[in-house]
């Protein structure tokens, strides 16, 4: 399990394709994961095809990783398969709701991690882009989703053609509660956050924003509040049109 | 990684202790998963104590590995600690709403995947309950998580005192879909569903429950539109009322 410990995002890829058998093992593996009830709550769309590519990439701002890697995958939380089995089964399904949705995207996400320790055990290098749920409704024309399906995540994949630093962790007290939750004090916070904010790239990256402290980069430039909640809104309404929110 | 293609849920436990070591070791390993912008959003609670577990069985619908195993986790979406941090260094976080939830319940699962493949490579079982966002009110109440952390997922582990069978999986043409997503015809949904239906334990599951169709035993019996319909409904309270939905 050292590939888990060692692991780094690989944002640059070798032309060698993934080949399909391979892809299919590994995505066949990773259908192994728990689902809720055995329903396998989800879809993957795998494009190959550059022209699909190019029309996927502005949806994940143009990140590079989309149109260089061989193969992008778009993991979808999907009602829609299980919906159509029972009404061709003499029964009416009751799955476009919140709850709903949630069951299928915890299914998708557990097989998207299953996927990618799989296929960085094959020497795969990964990228999870969270852009996808940033503009789902993008994706969604381009793959031609239809109700009851939503993109959840979407993961670039080739052979590594570097080898990034590991980022930092958090200290794993700061994470890791005892019977309860112990809320943080202060002096909680400082030591949980010291190590992070000692490194250089993290205090180049301050100063180069010409903000004061590392936490601002965030809130005022990376994940903004007012990008958050027009994109909270846009969310809203993609999965009322996707079905699973009145 | 054939731990991963073997796996299955183990849901009896022999009494022995998982060690504290191992436990943080496991989970310390299992945060190298990807995380949104490197905020590792999420916090685990460790319950050990039987009158917590006690506690805890109810909003499982006290499933007996609650009880049972050595070892329950509660996986949790935290906004809470990042917003803090924010805070305390001069800038005002912008994390109450439903895309800053979504992207900290991502980073939950990817962790808690992470951590069930460790786990298993250890020779530890696990039993993933997917109860825990049906009633998370009373886990947030017994664990008292602040605002701006939900629980996401609830974990068993313990070492395994049975070996099931493998359950059943779909046909993976039937969830990988190649450039576009290719909507299913009846004899799509037919070919998929057909190695499912002829199991003879689920023609036994239907018989036992008087029904037609396995597809009926789902939306009759184990998950109803009404139970989702109002699971629903306490879901968008309890995200309101932890702060991540207006």
């Amino acid at each position: 399990m050292d590939c888990i410990r060692n692991r780094r995002t690989i944002r640059k890829y070798k032309q060698d394709d993934v080949s399909p058998a391979l892809l299919d093992q590994l995505l066949e593996d990773s259908f192994r994961a728990s689902t809720m009830g055995n329903m396998q709550l989800y879809s993957v769309v795998v494009t190959r095809d550059s022209q699909m590519k190019e029309r996927l990439a502005p949806a994940h701002f143009n990140q590079p990783m989309v149109t260089n890697a061989p193969v992008v995958l778009t993991f979808c939380a999907d009602f829609n398969r299980f919906s159509k089995w029972c009404r061709l089964r003499k029964t009416e399904p009751g799955y476009d709701n919140l709850i709903s949705f949630l069951n299928a995207a915890s299914d998708t996400l557990l097989v998207v991690q299953n996927f990618c320790t799989l296929a960085e055990a094959h020497g795969l290098g990964i990228c999870y882009l969270g852009t996808t749920i940033y503009n789902p409704d993008k994706i969604i024309e381009v793959l031609n989703l239809p109700e009851l399906v939503m993109p959840i995540a979407t993961i670039t994949v080739g052979y590594p053609d570097e080898c990034p630093a590991q980022p930092d962790r958090l200290p794993i007290k700061g994470i890791i509660h005892q019977e309860t939750y112990a809320d943080y004090e202060s002096v909680d916070i400082d030591r949980i956050y010291e190590y992070k904010e000692s490194l250089s790239e993290n205090k180049h990256f301050v100063e180069v924003n010409g903000k004061e402290t590392l936490a601002q980069v965030f809130t005022d430039i990376r994940y903004r509040k007012t990008d958050n909640e027009s994109m909270s809104e846009a969310l809203l309404k993609t999965l009322k049109r996707q079905g699973f929110l009145k």
